[in-house]
């Protein structure tokens, strides 16, 4: 498992009439997460994007357990569970005070510039698979 | 099954820097749609709104399929399945020029002023009951 | 005067916790009545994006008067007042149920594939120009 | 004068189809920054927020000078320069290292919970009132 925190502090922009967060701006602080993560193990996403290479998401699922409100800071946790293959999947979890607001997870392939699926640079799936084979060691 | 058909345009807002509409803005779409739906069967969102009453998400899932563009007119597919009982779950179905570019649905839940959980609106579940007994009898 | 009249309809995902539209969407309606004009004018904006050609905005404002509302079927008026030379001025105004809700106005250049500003199109500028004289003409 | 900066780290979300941040997005991050700025002198929007008064901007305006990229770090620098009375001014400037990227104002009313306008509370106004005269002395 390769795991990373981050924090948001929810904006008035993201807040709806019911005086909560619209629920699809946690797809926005999944991205956050997911984009720290991989800050977090050293292959960020802005060095694929600089190559050309892009990970779109091909699905998303979110359950929404308790709301967040305007000036929440909230943690968000993204994990890897499982050595990617052509696909990534990123399971995420956002807390508020100890309190869960949602679970979720999206999952991605590999595009190239001109938006075609393509295998995962292999760098970036050596490092992975490493960062996997090094903690089962543990 | 109830079901309705709405459009939308593809903003330029929506997009994103892959060149594609973001992941995120397939839900405000179905949001789009469910209100949609909600209107043609005569039980408007609003109605429920200036009561106090809402229909938050309890769950999303969307499985992306093929980007939509800037400037796309796309349509969406609204349809609920079954007849709700304290949820109610939407599914949607999101094209554009016959070429399907996601699936997904919603769960919802009813809430009131304070934010707590109720049961559906009597008129509101019977109306949709009175639906779902009219299409079997056909 | 150029002028074409659009219409949307307030989405959920466009109000914030105050009960009205946040502030920075009054900015998506503009966009959409301006590519409406664009339209009207027989020059849409999906012609000079896939030549490569944008308009982004160098310049925005926005008096807002009164609150959109969930719901609220708003019309969006968008206006060019003079001849575009290098840069087109486009103003808006926002009502619902003839109650102005906001006026503003954007400023465009136009730029080449690689973000450089350019002239505008020679047939983009002769057609504005076109319609502008048949107008002082009448 | 009483100035705060803050920094925002451009999602991905936020960035359009010409690979930079849509215009309408520097207004959130005016607003990251004017929450900021009311937390550094003590005087928290939650706080007001919490017994039901409002800011809500009735004025923005922003003069684009040169695109924000996904990931990049941006700078917000959001400053008051005079005693508010019944409006607040608040003046921004959005930089990345060291280009200047927008400046804009946005101009702000105080509201009651029933959306009127009210004068701002006297233990607002007094503590900026008492920091414009402590700058002027310095």
């Amino acid at each position: 498992m390769i795991t990373a925190n981050t924090h948001v502090r929810v904006r008035f922009a993201e807040t709806d009439a019911m005086g909560v967060v619209y629920h699809a701006n946690y797809l926005h602080w999944f991205e956050v997460a997911r984009v720290h993560l991989m800050d977090s193990i050293n292959l960020p996403y802005i060095d694929l994007a600089n190559q050309g290479i892009h990970l779109p998401v091909i699905e998303s699922h979110v359950n929404y357990k308790s709301p967040a409100r305007f000036d929440d800071k909230v943690n968000i946790t993204a994990v890897i569970k499982e050595t990617p293959t052509l696909r990534i999947k990123i399971h995420y979890e956002v807390t508020c005070k100890n309190n869960l607001l949602c679970t979720g997870y999206t999952t991605h392939v590999f595009i190239n510039e001109k938006g075609l699926p393509i295998k995962p640079p292999k760098h970036f799936i050596d490092s992975l698979r490493k960062l996997f084979d090094e903690k089962k060691e543990k």
